[in-house]
Order: C-alpha cells, then sequence, then structure tokens
C-alpha cells in the first residue's frame, strides 16, 4: 500500500525529503506515461473543488491535472458569489462535496481551514492554498521543477526576491526547502521582509540571508525565485514604482547571474520578468507551470490508488 | 422497454407508487453497482442544464450523478448573468440546448416552464424545480430516504416543519407523500402555513393536521423533516427570532423524540438543526444528500436506456 | 498525413474550396458514425477555452463538439472577471493555456489575437471569433449548412439580411462564400451597410449587389441569411423600430420566396423571424445550430489526429 492512499495533503511541514522524493518519482513515473496509460490512473474518478477565494490559476491546473489521468472535476470556483450557499457553514459544504467527488480541493482564506476541512470529510482533501502559509501543491510543484532542472536540490543557493510578507507561495517554499541542504538569500524592501513571527520557525529548518539588493548575491545564486509585487502593497504610488524598478529581472542582471542560473516565478507574472527573458535558457516558469499539473496529477493519484500506479 | 425511457420528468404529480417503487429497485441496484460497471449506464451521454434560477447545489447535484454513471454535463448555470442570452425566448434556449446533449436539466422561476420546454424538446426534459410547487427530484430523494432509512413508507408519522408557505419541496414530498397511507403533522408559524390555494389538492391526496407547535405530536413521529425559514419572509426581525427560535432542533427536543425518529432537512441548513444533532443516529440529512446523487443517477440512467439498466 | 493536423484555424481566408470540401466530408462522416465510434476520434483530449470576450453560445458549442468525440473542456468563459488574470498579458494566458491542453479555442475582440496566439502556443489555436471580420468556425458551419441542404453551394442567389457593418459572422461568410460561384444580395438599412473598407477585399472576391429593400430579389433567393439588429446600434429608438419592423421575416415574406429558399441565422435570434417560420420546411436555423456542432467536432477531430479519422 502507498503511504500517501486517502491520505490529506493539508501543509507542506507534514512532507519529510523522503516523502517528497517518492512524489517526484510518481510525477516522474506520470511524465514518462503515454497519454492513454496515464488515464487509467483515475478513469472515472471525480475531484470535488471548493474555492473559498477565487483562483483561476490553481483550479484549472488542478482541473488538467485530474483530466490527464482519467478523471474528472467539479465544484464550486467562487463561494462568494454563490448565492445558494449563503449562511451554509464550512463544514456542511464539505460533508456535501465528500458525497459528490473522491477527492476534495479546498481554497479558503483561513489558516487551519484545510485541517477541519479534512477532519469533516472522510474522503481525502487536498489544500489548495490557504491562510498565510500554507500552498502544498504549489511548494512540491516549486521543489520539483527545482529538483528536475538542477537535478539536485541539496547544496544549491536559492535566491527568492520580491513581496516575501504577503503571499503564501514563499512561505510554503521555505517549509520545504527546509527538508534540505540548502543556502537561501532572501531580497526584499523593507517593508515586505518576510514575517517576523514566521523567522523563529523557518530559522529552525534552514539558514537565510536577508537583503534589500538584489545584485548581493546575484552571482552566486543557483536558483533565482521571482515573485509578484503588489501596488496595493505599499502606501503610496512613489514608494511602489520605486522598489518595482529596481527588482525588475532583465537581461542586464541576467548577465550577472551564473551561466545555469534557473529563473523561477509563480505567476502569473506582471513585470517583474522581463518579457526577452523568456527565450533565455534560465527561464523555467512555464516549465514550472507544466509540472505543476503533473506533480498535481502524482499527488491526486497516490491520494487515490491503494498500490499506487 | 423501460417505460421511463425518454420521457420527460416534469410533476411528482405525475408518478403513481409502482413507478416510484421502480425508480427505488433501479437506485439501489446503482448503489450496489461497483463504480466501473456503474460509469456504463451513460458512457459518453451529455447532460445539458439549463438554470434560469442559480442552485449550486441542485446542479452539482446532477453533475455527480451523471458522472458517476459515465456522462457529462455542460451549460448555463445562471442565464441572468449569461450576456449572450439576452431576448432569446425559452424556447429557442431549449431547442439549442437539446442539440448539444441527450437529456435537458431545467431549473425556471416560472410554474409550467417545464412541461413548456419538454413540448419544444425532442430530448427528455427533467424539471430540477420549477414555479411554487414542483420540484419532482427532489421529492423522489426525499422518498427515496424515507424508505431506505425506516424500510417503508405506508403507515408512517411524518412531521414537516419551517416554512412551509414558500419552498417547492415541501410541496412536491406532500404531493409525492399521496401515494401511499401516511399521516403528515405540518409545524410552521401562522404566517408560514401551507399556502390555502394548495390545501385543496393535497387534501385528496393525503390527510394532514396543521400546528404551531413543533412539541405537539413530536413524541409520535417517525420523521421529521425539517426546512429553513427565511429571515427575508418576515415583515420585522423580532418577529423573525422569535419564530426561528421555537423551531430549532436540538438535543433537548430530541430527547422528546422517538428512539428511532429519522431527521430529515432538503440542506442547505443554517441553524435550524444544531450542529450537535449531526453525530446522532436520527441524523440522516447527508444520507438524504447521497441518495439525492443516486436517486438522479437513476433517473438520468432509466431515461437514456431503452431497456433500463 | 492530414493537412489539418496541429495547424491553427485562424481565418476563413486561408481556407480555399478543396479544404473546405475535405473538412464537409470529414462532418458528415462524423455524423454518419454510431456515437461510441465517434468518441474515439478525440477520447480523453482536452480543449482548453479562453474567452475574453463571453459568448456562451459559442462555448457551449465547441464543449458539445468535444464532447461528442470523447473530449473533455477546461479554460475561463469570462477573463473580464477572473480575478485572477488581471495584468497578465494575453502571451502568458496562452502558454499557461496550452500547457493545459491539446488545443486551444480563443475569442477576443481584438483583430489579429488569435495569429499573435497562435504564434505562442505550441497547441494548435482555433479562432472562435475576433476582431470585426473573423469567426471561421461560424463561417464553416454556414457553408457546411448551405451545402448540407442545397446541395451545392455554386450557382446559388444568397441574400444576406440585417446588421452588416457589425458582427463579424456575415463578414467571415462573405469571405468563405469566396470560394465559390455565388450571386449574393445584401440587404441591410443604410446606416448599417458593409463597412466601406472591407468593400474592396469581398469585392475581389465576389460579386454582390447592395439594397435597402428585403422585397427586392426576395423571389429569386435559393438562401436567405438573416441578422439579428441591434437596439444598441441606432441613435434613436424611433428610427431602430422603423427599422427593425421592415425586416422581420413572417409568413407573409416567406410566400414571396422561392418554394425551397433556405433560411438560416446564426443565432441567438430575437425577433427578426417570426416563430410561425420555425415549422416550415424552409427554416434551417436549429439544423445549422445542430450542424454548427458537427463542423466544430470535425476541425476538432482533424486538428488532433495525424491521421485524420
Amino acid at each position: 500500500m502507498n503511504e500517501f492512499y486517502q491520505k490529506d495533503i493539508i501543509s507542506i511541514k507534514d512532507f519529510n525529503q523522503e516523502q517528497l522524493e517518492k512524489i517526484f518519482a510518481s510525477t516522474n513515473k506520470i511524465i514518462s506515461l503515454n497519454p492513454s496509460n496515464r488515464r487509467e490512473i483515475c478513469q472515472g474518478k471525480t475531484l470535488g473543488y471548493l474555492f473559498y477565494e477565487p483562483s483561476t490559476r490553481t483550479r484549472l491546473s488542478f482541473d488538467a491535472a485530474m483530466a490527464s489521468i482519467g478523471g474528472n472535476s467539479l465544484g464550486i470556483s467562487d463561494i462568494s458569489s454563490s448565492s445558494t450557499q449563503k449562511g451554509e457553514s464550512l463544514a456542511d459544504t464539505v460533508e456535501i462535496m465528500s458525497i459528490y467527488s473522491d477527492v476534495l480541493v479546498l481554497r479558503h482564506t483561513l489558516d487551519g481551514s484545510s485541517r477541519f476541512a479534512a477532519e469533516v470529510s472522510d474522503k481525502p482533501v487536498i489544500n489548495a492554498g490557504s491562510g498565510t502559509e500554507e500552498h502544498p501543491t504549489q511548494a512540491i510543484q516549486d521543489l520539483f521543477t527545482i529538483k528536475k532542472e538542477k537535478k539536485k536540490i541539496d547544496g544549491l543557493k536559492i535566491g527568492i526576491v520580491g513581496d516575501l510578507k504577503y503571499g503564501r507561495t514563499v512561505y510554503s517554499l521555505l517549509y520545504g526547502l527546509g527538508n534540505y541542504d540548502v543556502a537561501v538569500h532572501l531580497i526584499s524592501p523593507e517593508s515586505l521582509r518576510i514575517r517576523s513571527d514566521s523567522v523563529y520557525e523557518i530559522k529552525k529548518r534552514l539558514d537565510f540571508t536577508e537583503s534589500t539588493n538584489i545584485e548581493e548575491y546575484i552571482d552566486e545564486l543557483d536558483v533565482l525565485y521571482v515573485t509578484r509585487i503588489q501596488k496595493e502593497r505599499f502606501p503610496d504610488e512613489e514608494e511602489y514604482l520605486k522598489v518595482k524598478g529596481s527588482y525588475i529581472v532583465g537581461l542586464d542582471l541576467l548577465k550577472k547571474m551564473k551561466d545555469d542560473c534557473t529563473i523561477m516565478h509563480p505567476l502569473p507574472r506582471i513585470d517583474e520578468i522581463s518579457p526577452e527573458v523568456d527565450k533565455t535558457k534560465n527561464a523555467k516558469y512555464f516549465k514550472q507551470a507544466e509540472y505543476g499539473k503533473y506533480t498535481r496529477a502524482s499527488l491526486l493519484g497516490l491520494t487515490l490508488n491503494e498500490n499506487g500506479f
């Protein structure tokens, strides 16, 4: 029996390196299968999604993943605009959705929502993003991308740049990287530094430096992970424009990087990375999106097949 | 040939006891089939839905039902917000949707809309709720739940509590129960009594008492069917709060009931039933939702297979 | 290898008569197949749709077409209301959607958008309507309908009535008809004549007359193609009502037509054609919608199967 069978995927903190490597191996298997064999993995199974916070991107990634392994998806893509759900408790909505599906995919604004849903549901629950820190499938997608592109994770120097305060992606990635021996450089404007209440827990897992200057370690990085800086986070626009400009990854910055530095981005991108970078061999953010489909397919396949696939 | 093949499902009044029992038998067969055999029932068939009144719950129940028997669903989940449909007649929309699908599922605010659609469409039409009284698939789901949980319907004492004036669910259930020998107790605030223009027709089919006091027959009931009382129905909030409080089904009320009284609710529930009741053996509202998936799958399977399944 | 394999479908101008006839033959084959053989054509393939301009009708036609040949569909039905896409470039959205699907269906307000998407995407792109002139799958559907109903296209007299200025359907149909030897009569109010900047290019392809009087050639027409006149196009309502009334196709006008004149309409119809016409043997607009499903299924099947089907 595979250890992920019927298990919830709630937090990246619940995964150790051995488990992550098993998921990576399954993902590689999915990639290597031909489409018709791939579709046997979840033939006729149903994914039910509940998005309390709309995220077209994440929803489509799960939908495409499930379709690629032969299953189908149904659910509610934006509960806030769903008239009939008004006033119904999360517990009731989860319970009903469990009846309609074999696996539940939940997106919610609140920390702890997925763990709560998993207690209510008798079907496995996959957290598709919750609260301030958790987005485990994104972290697994990101770790897989690093492993796939660099052939290893241990020993790498990884820069993470942009808004490190808001956005659960960065926190989940850091907790995931905690399973490996990496050096992390965090680069952000002063006001968008990683939250101080998370620093303690992250420090227990990995070493990182903090800086406001993207050029400080740029020539040492094996991976540069870029995130979006949102205008809404700044009290005045002038400050925003100044900050934004100083972190744009373009061909100029690329010249200062190691020749084989891998550039990643969780997408959507606005203008943090110039389009001319897309064609370079360093740009791996679309590959990363593709791997997101396959890692999710792998997680769904492991969750729904007693003996794996 | 099965008698439901290519037939419309418009009104619960069109079904006699023998027909209902046939549907129940098919539903039990669906429940007993393993998933891969189940999926052969409507393999590759397409359900087309047209919701002129949004109802996420009912739509997902049909979608999940169709998926469980191997078919797929497409359609319009909220026509009022569908820009391109503006000004198009119901007849034209139905005609087009008939081209796109093997069976049509229609939800509409107007009485008679489904019968009209059935005349236009050359594909079978299933009424997913229309006007003030008709919700035949909900009634079949409710009757099946009673039969499944109590092993019979004849001879039961059934209480129906809450808003009996608005909400087509109660009317359809009453018409459906008219096929059986049951004693019905209707419990509601004075202002939410069953509509006087329906009383005459219901009286022809079954005997019922009316009361404002939920405790009056509570110790005799075999089934308590709870419905939601909506704030919007009351002229002032104080009146609403008073009424609402007096009908809440909690552990206290449960103690006064027969030990094996079955508690049902069409869902969504707000606070008509306290969450602590959920864990009791009496609570069957989530089972009822599950049976809803299977009764709908059964109806779809019968409608689309000449020789049944 | 079939010549449409992995090819984009961007403009009706890219198709010559021989290619159109091949598509018609494939469409006839799809119509003749039994449903279970039909579903093998795109078994397990995924269509990804991106609608920058909502069009429920066109989206459902593609969805139903893909379902009929065994594939499934996912995507974004109204990007303007999709919160997460804000600010993302068309190129990035197309690139991601290409990862999620085997063929991309794009609807966009801008001319050239589909050609641009096709350059970005490594999956074939089908234009589901763009800019002022292009709606190639609608044109193919319309040409197939004419061929199917009249057994030929060459030699026909075809009237096109209504709003000829706005609405890409008419332009695409005219470019498509340019492959055949037809006489076209354009009938519209003065203010809704075909755009003068398109006249030159259309003139190179076929001969047409222009008129404001629907009765002028009515007794000669083999096909009457009716389009909607939208109120919003007129500066004052009185003018609109006068015009609208003069173009309504009813039984009176039908009496003046050739006995076997075929009446078409891209739908949705408001009141350009009276409902009593629907039952006459001349009314083919619902057949046209049905052929739309099959022509799209044919295009998808050709695009996704190296050796055709």
